[in-house]
């Protein structure tokens, strides 16, 4: 399980078997099941999880009552609050199992101990932080430039799968839709 | 002016005087006047800004014509087009000086570079790379949560200076209103 984990390093990376194993045991796994929540509103964030297998979404309550998923994260990505985790912060968000996942996970205390103990991983986290900037610039710009319909197209194009595996109404959620607005654009993307 | 650089990077790193010498012959400085482009649609993007003093702004020409203001950038903060930077692509983004400003910047193969001879600036970029996701996440959930008007009262409540020193015209393609508009919510704000 944790092969996925040191193939995303190697993309980055080299380390040797040995330095794995040194590295691996500052990370641990967990198992979620289907809309298990891994970080809720108010708790102290203290943990960067990285999904091996699974799904996991972001979200936080409105102030109408309504869950608004702001994110998503599928096998390789990372997701946590990040603001909340640097500075040890209380969270607005909850991040919750879309699917059973199996999660691996790092808190804020061993994250600065294995960077002190592998100088080697920052290059690693410094990439993983450099794509997730760049991801986040892409979607201010499609924020501005793009309806929530060119969005819902553009989402066809480049991740069909994900389009696919998301329930509809989470990503009606994600992009501002109702589910019945949704409904009708896919009947046009996806006609039977 | 480079200890405004050497700042920084000691908000995050230790580095001794002989350390940053070999360090800062990997980048130069450039001065830019008001208007003037570091980068332009088209152009293959190769630098990183750092702003030693003054302030940048990207944006791109939509498909009105218009340009839109994407992102600023002031004093210690870093801009590119990320994604291009990284791969070496075309960019759609213009990067333009939007007061008489100083340049700090490294190309990507000197980053690359710089890296290999000094992998303790890993975890300074790293840093770089984190806080600037964390800032982009917070402006997806604003995106997602404020009003346009909203985002303004934010705007102004934790980064007063920051409004009083962009052009207010600026301001105003930065948050998708007509100059106007704002103008009559400044009104709200600051009166007279």
């Amino acid at each position: 399980m944790s092969q996925v984990f040191r193939q995303h390093v190697e993309k980055f990376i080299k380390i040797s078997d040995d330095q794995f194993e040194e590295i691996i045991v500052f990370f641990d796994t967990k198992f979620v099941a289907k809309k298990e929540n891994l970080l809720e509103e108010g708790q102290v964030c203290k943990r960067h999880f990285f999904v091996l297998e699974g799904l996991l979404r972001k979200f936080y309550i409105n102030e109408k009552g309504i869950e608004q998923t702001v994110e998503f994260a599928i096998e390789t990505w990372w997701i946590t609050d990040n603001i909340a985790y640097e500075h040890k912060l209380r969270t607005e968000f909850y991040i919750q199992a879309v699917e059973r996942s199996a999660i691996l996970y790092i808190t804020q205390e061993n994250q600065e101990k294995l960077l002190a103990a592998h100088p080697v991983m920052e290059r690693y986290f410094r990439f993983v932080y450099q794509r997730a900037y760049a991801a986040a610039q892409m979607r201010v710009k499609y924020l501005f430039s793009l309806s929530k319909e060119e969005f819902y197209y553009e989402l066809v194009r480049k991740h069909p799968e994900f389009v696919q595996r998301v329930p509809q109404y989470l990503i009606a959620s994600f992009l501002g839709f109702t589910p019945e607005y949704l409904s009708e654009i896919r009947k046009k993307v996806f006609p039977k």
